[in-house]
């Protein structure tokens, strides 16, 4: 297919970060030898490759896609990275600046003055300079909300109004609007007209004089219709609709349900206020899952791959310290029996293993429920059911397991009881990793808690002071 | 907006979820009564009732979009999901199967006999088939086949080919082509007499006699063009392109990078053999990270929340396997040092500290590692640069909140030197679990595995074996 270039995604975006990795290479290495030979006469010489190479990473970069240079900036170390931002064309920063993550956004805006902001900044659509605007500096907001007229500033105001995870945060306000009580024929003739639509438009919307939704015409209705006919006769009226304080989330999954492309977003009063498209929506679906694993892990956000020391363990450290009180605990709960420990000291080498296969188990029951919370499976009638099929789950990797195990630890100290203390203990501590797998999201879901925040530290720290109280409390009842 | 009828999606569905569970829950109460009662002259009545419940519950259920009876279904357990099931029209089991997730679909299929299957299935597109094959009966599966033309069969066949993660298993034949010597006024009449258009059509693809692909005819260039112009001249040639074998996420990331909503997929030979749509790209999003968190926490698959006991058990008792061997490998660690324990039983109880505070600092950095692979983001020439970052943060960490519980560990033991090994015990723990966060997942990913499965488990079995051995090593060595 010779007339038609083919972009290869993910191929050529991994070798364009190879290339770019190289010249970054080169240049470093003519920096060296600049810096070792220290020669004055060689300074030609030397700024002449510099330049040379410099152009060429320039080059490469300009023909690149703003999603594969934001791609690449994320790839790259800090110092390099700065470098080829220093490289990226003036006019595409504020495009790349959309697509990187957020905390990548913060290290590359902390790199540019006012200046150089606002330049790359002024080109943008609205609903754009509301995503960048809560990592800009306040002048630079303040100068940008000045140079926009009434309307854009009125639809910025309120877009920063809105909270993150609502649909008035994701919209954008390119939509195309037109009245009911026109033909087909005067429809095509507009658009002929304008010569262009805006990105992802399938669907233009039908508005009365104040602006109230009437319906939507889909290019496709648009398209196999008679030209003759009217608007009022072709649109569809049974568009999905979203108001802008909808969240974000329930949108996303009535986009995937009703494979939309675009939808309107209208106020109260049916006002047409703006468009959610799908690019929006994949975007915030990625970020929602990436930000439940971060978050389940115990980590406080997205962070930068390359951030510094001090930011990364400022990202970190909630979570490690309310695992260190959870440690604590655990520590103390074996304090409690140091006297039983002292006469078997086999039950020092044998906590663990309750206390650990309890947290894994436990991980897996919360990881599902967290999974069917935020999908919305979970019913107030299922609930008891839930409970019944994890305690069974349980009792039955407790017995199994636990009588391995008990087996196990017979062979190793030979001692009965040991052994049947070690399998009692297994399926109570797995029993109590399922109740509280459980109760523990949908506590959390029930006060309006985000049920993934940490779930695994707070599952863990359940199993293992469980774990250590079950089998040394059975231990001390039953051995000493 | 009296015209437009709202669909207001999440708020309406958990209302309908819930409609049909009340009207799940009087059903109940009727065919108790029944049984309690067991008078035969009431028979009559109750069999109204009976008949006129179900009766409502179909209507409620008639009315919904599939993909809604599809999510309540999904939320509701075994014997009340096939009650609802059996009230489902038959002619819509096939679109309703094609959207419950595979867990389950399975337990829908099981409640059919070839018959119904077969004629749920018969009317699905190709693709669609193709996506049920997997869970369909090998006789239903052969009669559908030969139900199917050559062409579509040889489609489906090769469908059936590709495996799960890349474009040919899931793309789909609904693409509109045309000749690019006609005028857009040509294409224009011909959209009208065809009268409609497949889903999320925003492009046509233009191919030459032999199939193979000259550019794409996005719809809005259709309208905005004179319609005298030729498709060749309006077309576009730079389109995104995939081929069947390309990988699955890949494609996702280049629909999200650039924005796309449809995409054609070429053979070797540039030939056009499907088309890829951003909503079978949500969809793959969304099962890809889903399953990402699943592994991660040691669940082999998607799980029906439903599931049986024994379903789940299997489900989750590799992972719970392996935990067990390395909980069992820790166990022998700490067996190794008994005798230190027995002279210093404090040891006991401040060794879970070390692991567990060194598991939580593991399972950050390898879910931050996991995540970055995913995205494509990490260079062999920053790795260096990323063992480093993750080895200074724990070393803040380690020497921060090390040497706190070794304060701590003093003041509860009165022993400085106990207090110093805690502090270095859990500065070295941290830092091997900084070490193996990075190691784990970038061998798993160099060797061609997936660095998310089963990553928690595994960096957990390091930082306790490990935490322990260093821990007691150490207290052997200075302390005894």
């Amino acid at each position: 297919m010779s007339e038609t270039e083919e972009i290869r995604p993910k191929e050529s975006l991994q070798e364009s970060l190879q290339q770019v990795v190289d010249l970054l290479n080169r240049q470093r290495l003519v920096e060296n030898l600049v810096h070792k030979q220290d020669m004055p006469r060689h300074e030609l010489v030397e700024n002449l490759v510099h330049k040379q190479n410099l152009a060429e990473l320039q080059l490469k970069l300009d023909k690149l896609h703003p999603a594969d240079v934001a791609h690449i900036l994320e790839a790259l170390p800090l110092q390099d990275r700065l470098l080829v931002w220093d490289l990226v064309k003036a006019e595409r920063d504020g495009e790349i600046l959309l697509e990187v993550s957020d905390a990548v956004r913060e290290t590359l805006i902390a790199d540019m003055d006012s200046e150089e902001l606002l330049a790359a900044t002024e080109n943008l659509d609205t609903d754009e300079i509301a995503d960048l605007a809560p990592d800009l500096p306040k002048d630079v907001l303040q100068e940008l909300m000045e140079s926009l007229d009434a309307q854009n500033r009125a639809r910025l105001q309120s877009a920063l109004a809105y909270p993150e995870d609502t649909v008035g945060a994701l919209m954008d306000f390119d939509m195309m609007t037109i009245r009911d009580d026109i033909t087909l024929e005067v429809v095509l003739r507009y658009l002929r007209r304008l010569g262009e639509m805006p990105p992802h438009t399938d669907k233009l919307f039908v508005v009365d004089r104040d602006n109230v939704l009437k319906g939507v015409l889909p290019l496709k209705r648009l398209l196999v219709h008679d030209s003759e006919a009217s608007v009022a006769a072709v649109m569809a009226n049974d568009a999905v609709i979203f108001h802008p304080d909808d969240d974000a989330g329930d949108a996303a999954q009535a986009f995937e349900r009703y494979d939309l492309v675009t939808a309107p977003v209208v106020d109260r009063q049916s006002r047409l206020v703006g468009r959610l498209t799908v690019d929006a929506v994949i975007d915030y679906i990625r970020e929602a899952s990436e930000s439940d694993m971060l978050s389940m892990a115990g980590l406080r956000e997205e962070e930068d791959l390359f951030a510094t020391v001090w930011k990364s363990v400022q990202n970190r450290w909630t979570w490690l310290a309310v695992n260190l009180v959870t440690a604590f605990i655990a520590s103390r709960v074996i304090g409690l029996f140091e006297g039983s420990i002292e006469k078997i000291v086999a039950l020092a080498a044998l906590m663990p293993i309750v206390a650990g296969v309890g947290g894994n188990s436990g991980n897996q029951t919360i990881t599902m429920i967290v999974r069917a919370l935020a999908l919305g499976q979970v019913h107030i009638s299922s609930m008891k059911k839930l409970f019944f099929k994890e305690l069974g789950v349980s009792l039955l990797n407790g017995l199994i397991w636990g009588s391995m195990l008990g087996g196990i630890a017979f062979l190793l100290y030979h001692n009965v009881k040991l052994g049947l203390v070690m399998t009692a203990a297994m399926t109570l501590n797995l029993l109590l990793a399922a109740l509280m797998g459980v109760a523990i999201p949908l506590t959390m879901h029930k006060f309006g808690r985000d049920p993934a925040v940490g779930s695994s530290v707070m599952i863990t720290a359940v199993t293992d002071s469980g774990g250590f109280f079950i089998f040394l409390g059975l231990a001390t009842l039953f051995l000493l």
